[in-house]
């Protein structure tokens, strides 16, 4: 019990270290992103793939109000998990930060850049007093000069480059299955695959094609664009991940693992 | 009696997380949105309706006073439910963006456009210190380009698109009764009646022209509306949901349920 | 024990919400509203009635001093109860909006517009901090264009329309004493014997002239004014009111419920 | 006990209301201005009297230092009660808004104007936070127009009109002894003798010339003016108020009732 | 043990009342005050003396480091107790002060003008919050038109005006003998004389020059000087009051009562 | 129990010294230092060498993404230990300021003035209010005009320079194989040996080219630049350093010492 | 028990007073002072000695790193004890300050002014909020028109002149020694050996060049300048306080004396 008093003392005020080194606000905006439902993505050799699960918890909800893919800018895109009203802030400030670096520079955004342009913004919040840390993650991906890139922020404001990556709930079972999975070869449908295939793996290897969104940016076009329901049907019937049951049956059951 | 003081710990601060990654305080706002009426939102493939429950403490009170449905532009209504005095700030706020959008872009303000607008106002509400969450609900109901499209806001700032939905008290069973009912072929007329028998579900199939405000906007001239008491009776003589009683009848018993 | 200390961790802050969505201050600042004597106000279908208790606390104290009826502009009185300061920066913010409407659109300010100005202004002091609520309620009466309007604003910053009403001390004895003999027909003169005949229902049914005061605006004029004490006399006479006792009778004997 | 410390919770901080409606930093500061030794102010037909207890600790101090009756304007006295350095701050801000009101309007400040300016100043530091409220009572008198008036601030802010009053220690019983004595047809003279008998009735009887600071503020000269010590001891003499020990007799024996 | 938890709750803020309306933070500051080294302030018919204790706490420390006397103007000397670093804050305030009013009105500041622009900025640290009191009380002496005057100021902002009197140390003990020895028609020396006598008093009857500081002013030049160490001599034998030990005895054996 | 307590009262604040004079967010931000993986440094007289453990937490995570060893300007590298985030705000802090260098002296910055710098900057954060301390360690290595020069800052903001070191986790048993081991007549190749060796001897003597960051900056060329893994893994099989197992040996397995 | 916690009450607020009177965070920074290593400052008649104890925790860091003495203008130095990183704001204040002199009256600062504006800054620290104080004391000597000067800064604010002193650890028995063997007609030479021995008494009379550092400002030249190691190692072989043991021994041992 001391101990749990002792972490009560330092995880209610926002900026302050633990005696062994940690922020607990930061800890804890990371359960937030948790309680969301996961997102996925993969970069393959010829572009990035987002995929997210859009879980809802009534029929009578418009799945397309679920926002979790984002586009940035033409050639990049944003995946996130988490608090949906803090993901929109970062999305705001990651689309001026885009058009700022287009109108200043005349090119597009790295995506690199743009990452840390957000992980910085997000830092500030974890130092300054007067307001808490974003409850989000996002999975950046973009392609600029042919390579395709793929970012993680999380809520201490550090950048991460992945191979392929989940954030959100059941993000370490995913993370197994990604890590067994994955082949750097793979191209741009094979890692729609992947992905879709890992995010079935933690829906008893069931999706519906409305209940997720699918988005990639490939090398050659450099655009963002997110696939339609009958192409999402096309990769889940092929790799025998339909789900066949009726159209509730994709709807949150577990409130925790909701977007909120 | 560890899990209650564990929780006292983390829902007297404003924008702190939890543990377990939630905000309380937007919790409790919540909550907040419960103590008020019901508020419904309808859409139909020619209009969306709004419909609310205008209960008042006394017959001395004059009901057009409770305010609960509000003009926002032309082509846009909003339905609250909630704290009274938050709702005016956000309803002023959404008819100055309005204005904006008509004076900087010489057209009417998209629905979407401006439930995003009054949401990440909200949001900063919940994120930064020195105030609290706004304690309401909206429902954003219009019309741009004859397409009819319903939004819910909530306390965290998260926008949410809906066929039908329903916010403040009895908020479940009105959902239920939507749930099993909705038709999204329905015309208007046959929306306001669905509106109307849903929020006599969880009023003992009764209800006053009075003591309810109906509004539409209609896709052909995308312009709100409110209907007139003799268009409310007859909609609920129609469906047999007529209040016969007096008038004292539909003032609120519960004052838990009554607009503060 | 549990339940008051739950409470007592809620009602210290100013702006945040209670697990069960109630703002504990402003709770508190209805108290502070009841902690004063009575204020009333009566619509007729000729003009407002606004009638106050002006109970003193020593004969020495000129209860012209005790201002409970204060005159917004030309056409609006405003009748106070609750805590004396609070109300005076009320009147002033009152009185200023009623100016500024006057020289920028060139016509008196409307009954409801002005309410609606000094309860966005009152909901303020509820959501942000660094300031407590205000611990008064206001009652607006006047006419615009021949229209009598009476209205309420109670520390939340809700604004309410009434056909008769009462704030203060005894609030509930005399709303139902109102509602048991409100008659919309009334004219004016009938509205102030029904005003004094409430506020006399919780003193004894007797009243002096001096301790009450008594406003009115009528439509004809569109003026405020205030009776004399001949003219209040003659009305309690006639209603049987007129308290026959000695000055000091009509003292504040309960120290709560005297103007603070 | 559980009362106890139920009260210690809405006392600490300075803006906010107890569960019943009292401001308790401002009740504190009532107790601030009863530490100070009283003060006394009577209204007669032909001008205000204004009469203070300037008992001190030690004979080497300077009795005129005790700052209790200031000149805010030619035609205006206060006095005051409670803490010292408070009262100056409200002093200063009186002559400051005296001056600016003769310097804009070309004619000297109404009391009961600057009664309420001094009021509304007052009342600032009892809502907004980040100061504590002004631990002083003003006795305001003084003559426009040949008309003598009498106001009263205390630490609410609020203002009241008096016959006769006393702020400070044994306010009640001086009271008391006012209402019983006072008679409006007075003259001047007379008032200062009301002043002194009511002044010396909580003091064995007996005031020495020294010991006491009587100002007047007549009618037909409308001119501030203070008592010489010949003219303090004629009147105390023919009142058979003198005191006839010896000096070191009038010093504060009672801590608690002389000026901080 | 009850009482004492009480009072807890009130002397850790700084600027607010307790339920009996005291300022502990300013009470305390009163306890720094005590914690320096006495000073002693003597008005003469010709002259003020400012005579200081200055113990100081190891023989390699320059007795001319410890600032007890202070010129604030030519005219006016300033000594002080308590808490040193404060102190300087309030004499750079008053030189900048005396500086500020030569300017603006062509001649030299009045002692009292001086004194209350001194207590008024002191008030300002015990209202508003942020900071918290001065610890230190100040004797102002000088001549201004060829009348002495003396003046204290303490951590509250109240002026008081002095014949003769004591800060800091032994407060309580020094004035008991002031007020037994001091005679108004004293000369300039035999200021200085009761002065030393004084402060002998509290020291076994034995002074060193090097461990005292006197000053006065005079009213025939209106010139501020200090005694030299000679001067001081002469005094302290013509008194029997000379030091006639070695060196280190004077310094501080009570860490209490140096200054910090 | 009680000293447990004790320590509790000071650590919460962020910016108040213990009562034995301990500023405890800045020994907790130390311990945010330990909680990263190693970094080190090591200065030969042709030469600076940094050296550090870029252990990931999956095989998907890019290495390359975990930003431990920054050029701060051509002739500056700073290696970094602790919060990345924090790490990154003072490294473009250090990149901001060694332009205004360039720009206002027209020369490169000094590695001392560099450093002075960034430790100014972050002894703010460590004495004013409103945010906490940096978690971070950097050692800033560099040459100007020949010269080679390795500092270290930390957390209080003290500079100190060093021959050789190490920051982060196991930094104890590393510098004191630093001190056995270092000569300061090694050349830059000898020292990355040092670094290497120093590095693998808290790594089971077995290191990875990819799980490492080496970079120099060397008299010559007065220019940073980072080995290549062919690079890393000559001088690793040479010190037969090289780990031969597989790849996912070189992940973190205790979560505590990885970036975060 | 009780005192214990009565003392927790008032030490947590940076600039609040105990009830007796003390600041406590300004009593705990004196302890931070302590948790330095010793300086030491001795004037003489031709000029001023600063000497301080540089022990180091590792022979790898570089002693000339450990930063305490500095020049703060030709003609003045500073030896600091205590928190490292704040001596360097203060530091650089000096200099500034120094500067600003120099251009604003074409001479050099004087010593004591430039003290006292240090103190100044510093006590601004200690009164208002929202940062807490500085964690170290100066020892300032320089000479100006030949006249040496030595002063002492503390936490608090405080100026005092020393002929000669010691701050930091063993204060209090290098003070003894300094007593003891001061002689006001020392010459530089003699000044620095005292100052040597001093610090040799309390570290077993024995002392390494490397291990302290020795600076001189003399009455003929006005100049700063620091002693060779062969200079240092001239006096402490004289001395008979050479260090003969190895190089590791001079390091701190105990991590509580050592500059942080």
């Amino acid at each position: 019990m001391q101990g749990q008093n002792q972490q009560q003392a330092y995880d209610r005020g926002i900026t302050i270290f633990s005696p062994d080194g940690r922020l607990y606000q930061v800890e804890y905006a990371r359960e937030a992103v948790k309680r969301g439902t996961a997102s996925i993505g993969v970069r393959t050799s010829d572009g990035v793939v987002l995929a997210v699960d859009k879980r809802i918890r009534s029929p009578l909800m418009e799945r397309s109000s679920v926002e979790k893919i984002h586009k940035a800018d033409d050639h990049i895109g944003i995946a996130s998990a988490g608090h949906v009203a803090d993901a929109r802030q970062l999305i705001d400030f990651a689309r001026r930060q885009a058009q700022v670096n287009q109108l200043r520079y005349g090119e597009p955004v790295g995506v690199e850049t743009l990452t840390k342009e957000i992980t910085d913004y997000i830092q500030q919040y974890t130092q300054v007093g007067g307001a808490r840390p974003f409850g989000v993650a996002l999975i950046i991906g973009g392609i600029v000069n042919g390579e395709p890139r793929l970012f993680e922020t999380d809520p201490s404001g550090t950048p991460y480059e992945w191979k392929a990556l989940a954030v959100g709930a059941d993000r370490g079972d995913i993370r197994d299955y990604l890590e067994e999975h994955y082949d750097e070869g793979m191209d741009l449908d094979e890692g729609v695959d992947l992905a879709l295939a890992a995010l079935a793996s933690v829906n008893d290897d069931e999706l519906s094609p409305e209940g997720i969104g699918v988005a990639t940016v490939d090398v050659e076009t450099e655009t963002f664009g997110q696939l339609t329901d009958e192409e999402k049907e096309a990769h889940l019937a092929e790799a025998d991940l339909l789900d066949t049951g009726e159209d509730a049956d994709d709807e949150a059951e577990d409130e925790d693992a909701t977007e909120e």
